[in-house]
């Protein structure tokens, strides 16, 4: 499937100005093989019907466009309307009409007034997800304005309510199963029909382009479904943020946790967010939950052998997972971090060791860690989102959406997460992204060590050679720092740190 | 009482070498009116005999020893062969055996060989009290070493077993009692038969001088009674402090809070200790205990008006009531602090308003706090420990034993206890020290008021006029800073911060 992307976007940046003309001819009178012109229901300038539950095909990505075509033309989008003018459109031409469409400016279709009950509703499910029911924030791939990242997964900002209701009803009843590794099949079937409701007004209510960027917190919060009672503890609801200078340090928290780049930028070395090993805004039991992290220090560490306050280990995740640089004690990006992990664990016994804290270790493989066979699970699982490369994918405003696992915009050496037990227990638990406990603990160790098996920025800690700084920050099994794969010596070359 | 005491202090200081050979002949022959050899039973140099329950009278303030020859020759010490003695004795013979065994080197006297377990018994009991039953540190009082402080507090370091406890058992029968404000009958009648046999196997065993001077949470520690379950809250006992690096860093905080001075010297300016304010070592419902405040942290202060960290907040500690300078964040001092807040705190659950947090706010009185009147409370209650000027005493070591409540030595304008409810609060609670609840709420928002109503070091936020510093930081009816109390305007001389 990947490869399948790969050969389309070639495609389409060799075809230049002729697949266009040929594009808009094909959008304006149909097709020679009998296809008629696309332009009759979905307008000249894509636009769509809402009421008649005809899609806005303007400002989509044209690999998007053209896999929909080939899911309709073949047996996974089941529509009798699409299904013979897809069938009828040659390759060429559904590149060239996606081309065309793609090329066009969105504009929002009217889509009658919205219910702003239902859209704070779905501002909500679309932040912040519901955990309850094991249903990640829509933002989490769709992008945090719904902008879309990539040819897979699709714009919906401004989409309209009608069609994207729709969309999720199919999933709902396999009509629709064209979604890469059932993603969308296993979401939609967690969402109740309110929620399939509230989710498509509210991304139907968004402007075109992005007007909020980097304000995740500031949605409209409607209340929150509490966590899954068996994960033993569960933190308040967002609606138990007060509205006063506090709460403000809550929500200032929860946005640097959601979007560090925008809101502690000068602290922050790459294109990762906390949330993305702290699932669900920090508040997942099994993903290193603030909550259970906040009660448990100050504590000592081994990483640094001493008693670290709660402050002091979150200047550590500014160091090693953002690749940044530690904010200094005391300041509000710390303290900010501190209220929110505080808020987060309100009523959490002090000092408790609690179920769900850090991520469940992983029992050792029956076969050791392998790269090959890692590779292969990566190519499968994760790719997807997170590029061939590792690279993660971007947003269509450039904002990252699915994080850099590794290279210069990753995590750093000296990162929990560069060690493969650590790797291995998150994946297990978390990946693919809502589809967590469906890799074989096999699949996930070896995965896990095919992603350490890259070069990422250096430890910061390096003591000047790769073998002393191994001996000392990095002499287990579970490190590959140091350790030659491919013929590289990792650490040896590693890559300066860089934003995108 | 005071004056009596301070009469005595001055014959004796008047007295000179005359007054010592006086002394010497009445220790050696006996006196003109009969009375036989004290050494006949103390011992030439005041040695004592402890299997006969003769204490050892070697290097006990003079002024301690006349109050007892006074008691025994009164009522107030009921005890057959020192009554005739003692008033046999006229009062310039008092004066001189008193100064006569005062100068004597106190030498260990042969006690047997203590029981261990006694022992630490006894040290947990005088380092740490047994607050649920309302027992104080033994030490709070009798001093670090139990050198004694002053003519009241008698050193208690090598007396012999035998005699403490035959003296704990006369306070608890009633045979005995000269004690100033009952202080020591209360205290007595709160312990039960093993304590007292422990108190006095401790307090025999210790060195005649002060050879721990410093290090009070190194003494062996007993298991720790738990505190009254009627508080709510009951933090760990000292045994739960763990033996590994973390447990260390609870130690250092816990010496840091009792001995300030010499653990976080650089950032003290005054003679207090954290565990004048926060009784029992930070354990104590209604006396601002550790493990409420710990669990109400971080939080919006109208006093700084921002969202503070319990390191913040401990740095305020330093700068207002222990006048002396902020720790950095996350120096050891305030790590260790931190941690021992921590430790206390296990269990108590996160960002609850815990029962027994703070001082129980005192209602307003009846009839406004006045000077006059606060000043009667102060003589009769308060002078005895913390003198007639406020000036607090010292253990003859040079330690503080009672803080200073007002003048350089003291806290300054900018600490909490500088406001007259907060005092008064915490008086009514607390003092006399063990006696809390005997004041009535009047007496307490009296004697708060002339406390408050002295002069102490200047604010560290003065903003160059006492009327500007006034209106920003003191513009309550609580708060004496400002008015003119004897025709000094507060706050406009304030002493120059100082330690002792």
């Amino acid at each position: 499937m990947r490869f399948g992307i790969m050969i389309v976007s070639l495609a389409l940046l060799m075809a230049g100005p002729a697949l266009a003309d040929a594009g808009s001819d094909v959008v304006m009178h149909g097709s020679k093989n009998g296809a008629p012109a696309c332009s009759s229901c979905h307008g000249e300038t894509g636009a769509g019907q809402p009421a008649a539950g005809i899609p806005r095909l303007a400002g989509l990505d044209a690999r998007y466009i053209v896999r929909q075509l080939e899911s309709f033309a073949g047996s996974t989008r089941a529509n009798s309307v699409m299904h013979p003018i897809a069938s009828a459109l040659i390759a060429n031409e559904r590149d060239a009409v996606a081309r065309y469409f793609s090329a066009q400016t969105p504009a929002k279709a009217d889509d009658g007034t919205p219910d702003l009950k239902r859209v704070a509703a779905g501002a909500a499910l679309a932040a912040r997800g519901d955990w309850a029911k094991g249903v990640p924030a829509c933002k989490s791939c769709h992008a945090p304005d719904a902008l879309g990242a990539g040819g897979t997964v699709p714009r919906l900002a401004a989409q309209s309510s009608e069609y994207i209701e729709a969309q999720l009803r199919a999933w709902q009843d396999g009509t629709r199963h064209d979604d890469p590794l059932g993603l969308m099949t296993a979401i939609a079937s967690k969402l109740d029909s309110d929620q399939v409701v509230a989710a498509a007004a509210y991304f139907s209510s968004l402007p075109v382009s992005g007007a909020k960027a980097g304000a995740p917190a500031d949605d409209p919060v409607a209340a929150e479904a509490a966590m899954p009672a068996s994960q033993g503890f569960a933190p308040p609801p967002e609606s138990a943020i007060p509205n006063d200078d506090f709460g403000k340090m809550v929500k200032l928290g929860e946005n640097i946790f959601q979007d560090p780049q925008h809101f502690a930028g000068p602290f922050v070395g790459n294109t990762l967010s906390c949330s993305n090993c702290h699932i669900a805004r920090g508040r997942l039991a099994g993903s290193a939950p603030l909550w259970a992290a906040y009660v448990a220090y100050p504590a000592y560490r081994a990483k640094n052998k001493h008693v670290n306050t709660f402050e002091e280990r979150i200047q550590g995740c500014f160091k090693f997972s953002m690749n940044g640089k530690a904010p200094p004690l005391g300041s509000e990006t710390l303290v900010a971090l501190e209220t929110y992990s505080y808020f987060l664990a309100k009523g959490a016994p002090t000092g408790a060791a609690l179920p769900g804290r850090g991520y469940a270790t992983l029992k050792k493989p029956a076969k050791p860690f392998d790269y090959a066979r890692g590779q292969k699970v990566y190519e499968n699982n994760c790719a997807l989102c997170h590029g061939a490369n590792g690279e993660g994918r971007n947003a269509a405003d450039g904002r990252t959406v699915f994080p850099a696992l590794w290279g210069p915009h990753s995590f750093n050496w000296g990162a929990g997460m560069g060690d493969i037990k650590n790797a291995a227990a998150f994946i297990k638990a978390n990946m693919p992204f809502s589809r967590g406990s469906t890799l074989s603990d096999q699949e996930a160790w070896d995965v896990a060590a095919f992603v350490d098996s890259h070069e990422r920025p250096q430890d910061p800690r390096f003591t000047g050679t790769v073998e002393a700084t191994r001996a000392k920050y990095h002499d287990g099994a579970t490190w590959m720092y140091g350790k030659t794969v491919n013929g590289v010596v990792l650490g040896a070359h590693s890559l300066l740190p860089g934003k995108r």
